[in-house]
């Protein structure tokens, strides 16, 4: 019945893909790691899309709309940006095709070749910059709290659907501040955003920290993320943070007149959510039966299967499945009715296993004679016939759906913490990693040379410096030398 | 006390170049072309997002997202379409960049020109044709109906900010269906939303009508649209939605397994609406001292601005004032409360003037002893002082906003009727065009020949022949020829 989706524990990568496409959250496009994001999987993305926003907006940002392209000069003012971004972009040279010579299909215009290429944007901090510059004159102007919801283009050549594609959507936030410590407060603010959305509403358990330099965006003074472990042990980065310093406030020459009359360079910050968040979502709840949804992102939270022999029994099941579909309305769940005479009830029953609904009520004859429904759990696979006597049916549901939420979180808590484990001998630490996964909690000398070394041995890297970390000196996983505290290592997506 | 905002008299298109700068509406980019939407005018068109998205949605409509690049052979595969979009569009020849050789700038690698170059999409009918042909096997799979919300490149060589930009937003909607009397009913219904959008919530009455063969969308075979009038006289094309027949299925052989056993080609709509309603929406309703906002579209409904000297009298009004916004709040309008003391009232008067905001309070020290406040409207520029004894204040603001909303629109009703002209003499035709503008309703034999003679002769296309015209035999304004009926000529943006 699972429609033969690949199981996790015979081979993960697989088991992804297929659910990723069964489940019809997206496949992949005529053009090369491009994606087309499906109706099912889109509708999870808008309610992630819609809860990001409000979080955004409570706390005073405000949304707004830059070009899609860049000029090539721009990427190369900021010095360690263009490192960063330029080497895997989608680069427009002309503007124009034109009829080949036989007529039977369209060249490019040789004529029509641009002065300077334009880049399709990687993330779009040179563009905004440079606009910021005729936004910013005194500290009125202060601070400036802007996101925006957009495409970007990074030219990747292994790519997996959410995961890492050449177009992905995202939303970008970039704000100025007349201080270092309020741009800093921010940067801390939008990580701890990023953590509450993954956790209350992706029921997703996050490490919050700060990124190594070797790890750091291309511009950034200080990357914040938040990382979570999929079930396979590897980590994936479901969101980031970056203290810009005044980096690109002098590379676009942005300065404002302080309070006191001086000019100063201004603050930055920028962060950024992305439909890496679904590849997240999919691999850290769904199981060999298919997606696994909390409630909170559920398009469908509720599906009522119909199970009838005659027509009869069917105009009856029908009338009272109306009558608690209205009820769940009321309370603001949604609900699917699914009557369709063209499936048997164990299709459907696969169906919506496979879609992740969170919540299934089947009803057939019996039911209809005790007064009682068959509801089932998609997290647990768990059923229960439940007697409606007395019973406020969406009341009922509404706490099963917070109740679902809350499991599927302490599921993944657990998961989480069995699968952080604290290490203190390179052997074992090599050893974990083949074997078991996860984070590895180590110490680590500080330098840059030791993380590549390690990267190179083992293909982990430092995920973060968990910003709750204890101070405790201790001995360098590799080297031996003197650390101040451990940071956690993992392979990673 | 209007910034010195030109005249419409004087200079109508300076006039509207310089409100969408001022009002902080949009501004030019970097990138020639290309606009960049600043804060308060995004914040209108996420409104009108959110109100076009609840519609789409209630008529069965699922979002979905497509690539944004499209490669080039794809363009040739629908004859007249490739003719319509091949001519002005971006075009990614290269997918990296690499240091120079003084390393002081990055160039484009050569080596890493793509194979087959990728259109930036100018419109998705050919990417999304190409993925339907493996959602649709069967007529259960009919119809489709997705939208996307996307950007759009077009190539221009002469841009306006939300009128004509090399890139815009917009929504595109895609739709498949088993028949043809279906897909031409959804290309109505698309029409008629768009219609009852710009009439209910953009206060903007339309005419509904169908374009002349010339002005037909390049792959369809019927363009159903609606035109607005602007308050220059030039009419302006609001919405569009295109019947396509089975061109695009023909060009991207998807075919359907019939109820009956047999396979036929499946029926296509598209339909569009994009970030030229904010010119739409500037242009028909604003005047010379800024913004005309009608209500259900404004960010902010109400600005409440404080008169005060002392800092008692400033604390005595706040509080007055926040009583007022909790109750405006509790109906559900967005109020904005400034008491800024870095500006004068006089400058805020004009400040929110400027901006469009609907409603103005003003409240002084006089008002707070007579229990008072004043109350002006920004559509009439009228004023009153309105005494809030036994007045429930969120009540009268609800209403008086719906009056607003009404207002407006009516404005614009009268307008278009007065703008619209039934012509029967090619003296009269030319001489109101150059001296009044508008909708001129004449006859016409239905020749594309004649269309371009009169657009040559006089720079009016044919906006639409109206839904609602009456049958009436008429000859031809320009060649004398017999006409089935009127239509509607305008110089258009
Ligand atoms: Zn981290
Ligand atoms: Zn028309």
């Amino acid at each position: 019945m699972s429609k033969g989706l690949p199981k996790r524990s015979e081979d993960y990568s697989l088991w992804y893909n297929e659910l990723v496409k069964r489940a019809d959250l997206a496949e992949n496009s005529p053009v090369r790691g491009c994606m087309v994001i499906k109706p099912y999987g889109y509708s999870i993305w808008e309610k992630m899309q819609a809860q990001l926003d409000k979080m955004f907006k409570e706390t005073g940002h405000v949304n707004a709309y830059f070009p899609l392209f860049i000029p090539k000069s721009y990427l190369s003012k900021e010095a360690k940006h263009v490192e960063g971004f330029a080497k895997e972009c989608a680069v427009v040279t002309h503007y124009r095709l034109k009829n080949s010579e036989d007529g039977k299909s369209v060249i490019v215009d040789p004529e029509a070749k641009l002065e300077e290429e334009l880049i399709v944007r990687p993330t779009s901090e040179t563009v905004i910059w440079s606009t910021y510059k005729n936004w910013i004159q005194s500290y009125r102007d202060l601070p400036l709290l802007v996101n925006q919801w957009a495409n970007v283009v990074r030219w990747e050549m292994r790519t997996r659907l959410f995961l890492r594609t050449t177009e992905f959507l995202w939303q970008e936030g970039h704000t100025a501040h007349a201080t270092k410590e309020e741009a800093i407060a921010e940067t801390v603010q939008m990580m701890n955003i990023y953590a509450q959305f993954a956790e209350e509403h992706m029921a997703l358990p996050v490490v919050k920290g700060v990124k190594s330099e070797n790890e750091r965006f291309a511009g950034a003074e200080d990357t914040y993320c938040i990382e979570a472990m999929m079930q396979d042990g590897k980590a994936l980065q479901a969101g980031t943070s970056h203290f810009l310093g005044q980096n690109f406030a002098k590379a676009f020459d942005v300065k404002f007149a302080t309070k006191e009359g001086g000019l100063e360079y201004v603050w930055g910050t920028s962060w950024g959510a992305s439909t890496r968040l679904m590849g997240a979502l999919i691999m850290a709840h769904s199981d060999d039966n298919g997606l696994v949804l909390p409630p909170k992102l559920a398009p469908i939270q509720v599906v009522i299967i119909p199970i009838y022999k005659t027509d009869e029994e069917s105009k009856n099941i029908s009338e009272k499945a109306n009558e608690i579909i209205t009820k769940l309305r009321s309370k603001g769940i949604s609900v699917k009715f699914d009557d369709r005479d063209t499936h048997k009830p164990g299709w459907k029953f696969a169906e919506y296993e496979l879609k992740g609904v969170p919540v299934r009520i089947a009803m057939g004859p019996r039911d209809l004679e005790n007064n009682s429904v068959e509801i089932a759990r998609r997290d647990t696979l768990s059923k229960e016939i439940v007697n409606l006597e007395g019973v406020k049916i969406e009341e009922y549901i509404s706490e099963l759906l917070d109740i679902i939420q809350k499991a599927i979180f302490e599921k993944a808590l657990n998961f989480k913490h069995e699968m952080t484990t604290e290490v203190d001998s390179w052997k074992e630490f090599e050893s974990l990693l083949e074997n078991k996964g996860g984070f590895l909690s180590a110490h680590w000398d500080g330098t840059n040379e030791t993380e590549e070394k390690i990267k190179e041995l083992t293909k982990a890297t430092i995920r973060c410096i968990p910003i709750d970390r204890k101070t405790e000196a201790g001995k360098c996983i590799l080297t031996g030398k003197p650390s101040e505290g451990r940071v956690l290592f993992a392979r990673a997506y």
